[in-house]
This record gives structure tokens, sequence and C-alpha cells, in this order.
């Protein structure tokens, strides 16, 4: 059973693989994958995966057979467990406990070598369905906290497996960067009464010169404080904390939005590694909370320099985000 | 002038290099020059840094010249600038001011190709004292807040150069990760009236599992809830919370345990790429102060799974602290 720990000092829980563990020689760097043919998220090799959780199918077709448009599978080396009780316990001045949640994985579509940028825009909407409808299902369950979304594309980026997928973490915590987010949105919230995020959007739209995109719904822009180069955020323009709470045509732009902002920065970029990170209220929190406001965070993965970064959390980044946005308007 | 900026939402403060910024074509990879003959860091090329700002040398030589130990100077490429007032203002609802700073490189060692583990002990020692004077030097600036101290070694480290060498950022902010140590050593501190460190120090020399070494001043550790494979600690064993009141005897005692460390961690995992950081006080608190304790963090560089890691604050480790600890025991 993995374990999940609490740092003493900073209170972040980590999740600690205690049983089948990396060895000192298992960090040796194998290359990606890239033969379609052995690959388990290929259509027909649906049996090389877990049973499948849900599918949008073609009509008539069967679970784990062909005929699928978006796949979501357990992960087949789960980082978390859904079986089990938390057990939360001190070990001396430390805390754990059980690592329970839930690890899946979202086959984006069946196409190994299409990636969001390149899929026809009703592929896109049903990658964007499959997180809603997943958040949906797991928030019943009372151990969990937080449904984590995300996507590593490119091996730099931590893909372990070249067809396009998404990822899914539903853990008993509420992650550190989101309780931080929380904590000093709150904080505006008391001050001035407004979601910081709205007044950023205002603010975006209004100077216009970190402006990516924008659409009906949507705003694709790049941060004001960016930690990273290229680093892009999309959000919805109308307050919303919960993604699950999203509208069929606000799927549609969203899809669009987030479909071009992903080939801009191919284009702008060579093809980058990049992750992304769906930022949504915890499962425990009401839908409409006024001082929260979900949305996506892009980082391409450009530079190597992060590793004093994470240790001091302060970050320098070589491209300002006004001459980021430039380049990615262009492209 | 590169800018510093705060993030209106969790309040961290970013530096934006503004001017000469990178542009899209910019972040290929180069590799690292590994020829020592053109090496600005190496001996009887002096000239090709900035003048030095100190320099432990043998009697007799003279300053940017041949015959020195250790070589402090300052970036040629700095992050932030020495020159000039902070000029704090607001950007609409954003917070900037200028990127005033000290952005300096310590030059560990004349020898192009030995780092800390390879180094004769005398060579390590010399290290910690051009990081013990210049925190010393910089804390009486007043705009400086912190003096982070670290070393990025080996290319995915994020070096850019391959002649073995610290880097020392002096901000006129404390780094968010610092801050949150604080804030939770203080915490428990007000409930415990002790220091969480030392009570970290005391369960883990008593339990023994997650030790790598101990010395007469100091301990090496893997922490109970590592965020990264074979993360080791080293750690004053009596509460210190000002690295900079090292006394001889410890330096002695540190530049060992610190060499002998990053030598188990190079045999046990193939030479990896790693950061280290110096967690230390920030200038503006009392060196006494009982509730912080200063330490070490050193961090291999062994997986890519960094993306969304960044983004949650959630990590999945998939050594045990427990497993590392025992193979670089035994390395």
């Amino acid at each position: 059973m993995p374990e999940l720990r609490r740092d003493p000092i900073v209170g972040r829980w980590v999740i600690i693989a205690t049983e089948r563990g990396k060895r000192p020689s298992d960090f040796k760097v194998d290359n990606l994958d890239t033969d379609a043919k052995n690959c388990p998220f290929c259509p027909g090799n649906e049996e090389f995966t877990p049973s499948e959780i849900i599918a949008y199918r073609e009509k008539s077709t069967l679970p784990d057979k062909r005929g699928w448009w978006t796949r979501v599978v357990p992960n087949k080396f789960p980082a978390l467990r859904i079986e089990g009780e938390l057990d939360r316990q001190a070990v001396g001045i430390y805390d754990r406990m059980n690592g329970i949640g839930a690890h899946e994985v979202i086959i984006d579509s069946p196409d190994h070598f299409k990636t969001p940028s390149d899929l026809d825009n009703h592929y896109v909407e049903k990658i964007i369905w499959a997180y809603r409808d997943r958040i949906i299902d797991l928030k019943k369950d009372s151990r969990f906290k937080y449904v984590l979304i995300f996507k590593n594309y490119g091996q730099v980026a931590g893909a372990s497996m070249s067809h396009p997928h998404s990822q899914l973490i539903a853990t008993p915590i509420v992650p550190k960067r989101v309780k931080e987010e929380l904590k000093g949105s709150l904080q505006y919230y008391r001050y001035k009464e407004r979601c910081i995020f709205c007044d950023i959007i205002r603010q975006e739209i209004k100077t216009k010169e970190r402006v990516v995109l924008e659409s009906e719904h949507f705003l694709s822009f790049t941060p004001y404080a960016s930690r990273f180069p290229f680093e892009v955020w999309i959000i919805p323009k109308k307050h919303k904390a919960d993604f699950s709470s999203i509208a069929s045509a606000e799927v549609v732009d969203l899809a669009k939005i987030l479909k071009t902002t992903l080939a801009k920065i191919k284009n702008a970029l060579s093809n980058p590694a990049y992750n992304y990170i769906l930022h949504n209220i915890p499962a425990t929190l009401r839908e409409d909370l006024e001082d929260y406001h979900w949305h996506i965070e892009i980082i391409p993965k450009l530079v190597n320099v992060a590793g004093f970064e994470w240790g001091s959390g302060f970050y320098i980044n070589p491209t300002s985000p006004e001459e980021a946005a430039m380049y990615l308007r262009e492209s």
C-alpha cells in the first residue's frame, strides 16, 4: 500500500511508493516507446489495459473493444489505491495515512500520433466531457477531497507512454498549491468583495498585452507573474468556481481555445514537451463559491532551471509574459 | 532592468527578465561545454569573468590572477542588478519592483573536473567559508532580505557551465518556500515551545532508519516526507538558526559530511545531476531565533515527473526515504 506522508514543517502531503519502490538502478532513462503496434492505448489492444471505467464510443460497440473516441481506464501502476480506509496515524512526530485514492488514465483519442492540437474539435470536446464526468463521479466518494486532472506531454514533462493521454488522481487531501490559491483568493475576496480571478480577467482584456486568444466564453493569456517562459492560462470569462458545472456551449468553446492555444505553443516552440493542470475547487466546497475561479494552467517544458526553484519557491523567468503572448499571437 | 513581479493570487515573487528576454528559438538545448581550455572559471582565464569580489588565494598572489583556491565573482549575466532603488509600485491590480539584487558565482576550485565530492577537504571548507563570508557581507545592504545559496550540478539540474561552481542570489524578498518553513516552524514552536527541526533530529537519530551519516556536529538524512527520490538534508545537530554564525570546527565537520554525502549520491546513482540549496534565516531576523534551524537540502535530479507537481504542489516519490537511506549508507 502506498503511503501519504505529511511534511511536518510546511504541511505538504507527499505520496511515497513504499512497495514497488524504485531502486538506484531503476532511474536510467528509457526512451519513450513510439511504436504504435504494441501500444496498450491503441484500438485493438484494449485487453492490455484494466477494464474501462467509461468510454465515449460508437453506437453498438462493446466496452473494452474498438469503436471508442475517448476511453478512461484505471492506471495499471497506480500511485494510489482505490480500496481501503485512510487509517490516519502518528509516526512519532510525523503524520501518515494510507495511500487511498483513484488514479485513472484518459486516453485522448484512438490516434497514437495526434495530440489535442492536431485532433478534430469533437475529439477534444470528448476529452473535456470525460474530465467532467469523472470529476462528478469521484466527488461522490466522501474519502476524496480533490480530483486532480493533468496532462504530461513528452518525456521531459513526465510522460511514460507516447500515446496522447491525460491523467486523473483523486486524493484524500487538497494539494498544497490549490490550498494556497484558495487562501490567497479568499483573502482578496474578504478585502475587496470581488473574485481576484475576475479582476485579473478584466485587466487582461483591457490591456490586451498578455492576451493570446479570446473567445466567447474563455480567455487564454500569459499570467503577469509567469513562473515559466510561455506559461499560459485558460480561464472562463464569467465567474465560475466549479469546472464540473460547465455547459455544453462552453465545452465546444473550451475545446476550440484549448486546441488552438496548444497548437500555437507547438508552432512557436517546435513541439515542446508540456504539462497542463486543471485547477478546480475541492470536492468539499460549494460549486457557487464566490472567491475561486477554475482555470487550466499550461506549462511548456523549455528550461532545466527548475532545481533550486523547487527548493526555494523562487523562479527566474527568462521570457517576459508580454513577449511570450506576442509570439503566441503571431504563431 | 529585470523586474520582480508578485503573483496576485499566492503572493509569490518571480524574476522576469524583461530586457535580454529569451525568444522561442533560444530554447534549443546546447550541450554543456566541457572543454577546460576556454573555460572562464579555469585558472589563467580570470580576465574572462568580472573582477573578483573575494578569493581565498596563496600568499602574494594578485586578485584576478592565478593562485586562488575558491573565487567569487559577479555573474556575467545576472538575473538581478546590484545598482538602483526598488521602486515598488502597482500595475493595475498587480505589484512590481525593480529587479535589484546580487547574483554571484562561487567557483568551487581551480579544477575543471572535480566536483565537491572529489575535492580535498580543505577546498570544500573554503567553499563553505565563501558562503559564510558573502552572506555576512551582503546582509549589511538593507535592500536585501535574503541571501539564497545553491548549486546546480549537471545540465538537467540547470547548470550552464561545466566547471563546478555554486551561485548566490541576494533578493529584496524572502523566497516563498523559506517563508512557508518559517511560518510552519513558528506555528510548531508556539504550540510545543520547541524547534521542530530539533525534534526531527532527535527522532531521526533515535530511529536511525533514515540516517545516511552522523558526525560530531551534523546529521545527514532522508526526510520522512521526501518529495524526491534520494532527497537528503544535512543539518547541524545543535540548534542554530543562522548559518553565518558557523564555527571553525563546524566548517571542518560540514565539509566532510557534505563531501561524503555527495560522494555517496554520486556512487549510488551513477553521478546524477543534482541541486543543493542552503536554507537559512532571512537577513532581517535575529540570529538566535529559537524556532528556525538552518540546513542544506540536496535534490538529485532523477525523475522527469515534476511537471504536474509544479502545478499542484503534490509530489509522488517512487523511492521511500528508508530505502534511499539504506542504499546511501551502503554506497
